[in-house]
């Protein structure tokens, strides 16, 4: 076979042991926040049922799905193929695809076994997923999401308790200057009835979600083009400055007072904000202009960001009123959050953050210098491994240089040499491979001063 | 949609919290033992080029692979649609799949990142791969492979430290009578050999791969429309009786004692089994019957099973001499052993070795008596948190009974209720689930309890 064979599809990626190293890192992170919240594990397999994933997330996204091919004959009862075009086609010749993000599965996860879960179900999630998107920098066609979700539940608590745990993993990563902000949907909703536009609520959220990355021009043209009136959009600007002045609570508040929507939402929001204050979560802030794009969210919604960085969001999420409703399972509600744990990865490694430790698996090499010595090296590194030290040996007999290269090229912080002279005394050279400084030592010294 | 639509694919599982922390502990054990031997873990994509997978699992192999259908209008450039079969329809409109083991995208990678990879490169890779099979019990269409591979060495201290890794996984899960039989390619050779029949090896060593299945006279029917003559049958019968004697290496070795391949495999084992004798490992033992079903294996092969249990090997592998050269690597030797977890499961299942602490993943349940002592839930949930105690909130306030209720099904072991009253006094009630004991505490004394 050519060698130019050799590769793999577009936008996937291979991880190596040092980029594994710090995903396990982020992933483990997290994933101890969770645990500490009392959430727990789910998997969903890899594929659904076409018929699960399609229409969920719009025509685009549907565009967007990897989808199986049936295995067998799958043209056996297909008539009038050559007549058929790809779109009708894909349904006759498909009818798996591969999971799109982690929020439909969990939606059809908690229905099929709505009567073993025990509501509120607390329950966190982290595996791949698939988009058949163009890959560029930064997006890929296998990503891994990271979802933290609470179903069945309307208390407001679950929204607090989703922000101290974004509030918490930022922490444990170090990651400085990361800022929260949260609204509400009814807040937008307020917005809309006040400013005449109720029937355009859909259409503001786009708009406003879009703020930050075209400006107030654009943004005022894209309200117009969606039907908004100038005097709602002058309306709305009088309410939003579109300059950098903030807008606090009260004067929202104040300006919204004859929507019961917006009435409903701020005193939401005044709440989650004030159990937050009580707790002492400081980086989190109301900020009426955040939207979010996703058409779901009812309630509340969230989003994580790092001021000093123009990556964008790092997490957010939501309260939605009927994810499951579509399954034949309505009115339960669901709040969560996604970490963009791609973008996290990003953040560590430009910021520096990655811990030191995580370099290399092993803690030291065991050299090796041939059959005289093999059994001596393997009761040696028996014991090591007994007192729980990662020790790798190094397979072959290979010159000392090039042991101690493939020691140093991997981080591995220690090196052990043990020839026949070493094997006869029972003192083996045991060098830092920081500091260059080496001692000759038993291996039960040894052993005593690694753990 | 109806309800009816609700439902995964065929072969395909969902893992609830219950399962997940039991698969858990299975990757993190196996895991724990790989680093402690210092290899490294790696991930390659789901999905592979189809050129890179296709023709390595022989016809049947093919057939199983799950093909991705390409984006768009994938049949835009199709002459002539009407006219084609499926066989040769799919290269058209597919030109990805989904991996079906972990060993060839091992390859694919060593082969693509060769200037990057320090060798030997001791790897692990933990990954779900996916076959089209016709499910069955025990046989998923998606299951997780746990792969150990030395690559780039020809040292049989590598076969010492799998057999170790092997045999410390198996303590480790405190699996009772498990067994590490090994055997190698050459002495299966050397017995073609012997017998006159050296054309025939493949064929010897499938039958003999079916023997404990298919028994004695299948074997030798099997055999004889193989191609082997009633000679060859005969004698090999006088080496290997087929009664359950033990045939041990030295009988072995005297009877092939004419074959070069014969005498480089046992003397291989022989350096193998000594180290192993001399490290403690007392389950490793020598099995001339043992063949390993795949084409690739040249030199020593290993199994693992557990004698009071039906459920087959539990785990397997051996040496491959040319896993690249397919890739245009060639002459790159490497060793592995895979971890069959499903079945690891079912054994610790069935046995009920699953350690009684993986049942749930808070520690404490904290109750919830609504808005008057919310602040005060929180901000001892805080403390919890803070002390690393894994604590889960009752996010609505419901009927105590309830809550308690949901502390019970889930198997959290200890119920913190906290009222008005308890708020006033600062002594919580602390109420052990195991035996329905309970005190009047503080956080803080609450908080040295559990530590």
């Amino acid at each position: 076979m050519a060698k130019a064979d050799i590769n793999i599809p577009g936008g996937m990626r291979d991880f190596s042991p040092e980029e594994m190293a710090k995903r396990n890192y982020i992933f483990q992170t997290i994933e101890n926040v969770f645990r500490r919240y009392g959430f727990e594990q789910i998997e969903t397999p890899s594929m659904e049922n076409l018929s699960v994933l399609t229409g969920k997330y719009g025509e685009e996204g549907d565009r967007l799905i990897y989808k199986i091919l049936n295995s067998g004959d799958y043209l056996k009862d297909i008539e009038h193929l050559g007549d058929l075009e790809a779109k009708q086609l894909t349904p006759k010749i498909s009818d798996k695809a591969l999971r799109f993000d982690l929020t439909v599965p969990l939606a059809r996860y908690v229905v099929m076994n709505r009567n073993e879960i025990s509501f509120p179900f607390k329950r966190y999630q982290i595996q791949p997923v698939w988009r058949a998107d163009r890959p560029q920098k930064g997006r890929f066609r296998e990503f891994y999401q990271c979802d933290v979700d609470v179903i069945g539940s309307n208390s407001l608590l679950n929204e607090v308790e989703l922000l101290q745990i974004l509030s918490e993993s930022f922490e444990e990563f170090k990651i400085q200057n990361s800022k929260l902000k949260i609204n509400h949907r009814k807040i937008l909703m307020g917005l809309a009835e006040t400013i005449g536009a109720a029937d355009k609520l859909t259409d503001l959220t786009v708009a406003l979600d879009k703020l930050d990355k075209i400006g107030a021009d654009k943004f005022h043209e894209e309200l117009y083009k969606r039907g908004l009136s100038e005097e709602a959009i002058i309306k709305l600007d009088s309410i939003i400055p579109m300059d950098d002045t903030e807008v606090d609570l009260a004067t929202i508040t104040e300006k919204l007072k004859d929507s019961e929507s917006g009435n409903q939402g701020i005193t939401e929001i005044s709440g989650i904000l004030q159990h937050c204050q009580n707790l002492g979560l400081s980086t989190v802030e109301f900020d009426v202009k955040l939207a979010r794009g996703l058409d779901y969210y009812t309630g509340c919604i969230m989003e994580a960001s790092v001021s000093d960085s123009d990556i964008g969001s790092i997490a957010g999420g939501g309260r939605y009123d009927d994810l499951t409703g579509v399954f034949g399972l309505p009115e339960v509600s669901g709040v969560g959050v996604s970490f963009g744990v791609e973008r996290i990865y990003e953040i560590l490694e430009s910021k520096g953050l990655f811990p030191d430790s995580l370099q290399a698996t092993a803690k030291l090499l065991f050299t090796n210098f041939g059959d005289e010595t093999e059994g001596f090296v393997l009761e040696s590194l028996q014991k090591l491994r007994a007192a729980g030290i990662n020790s790798l040996l190094y397979s072959d007999s290979a010159k000392l240089q090039k042991q101690f290269k493939y020691a140093d090229k991997k981080g591995i912080p220690y090196v052990i040499v043990a020839g026949p002279e070493e094997k006869e005394s029972g003192k083996l050279t045991f060098k830092n491979m920081n500091d260059g400084s080496q001692e000759n030592l038993t291996i039960e010294e040894i052993i005593k001063k690694l753990e």
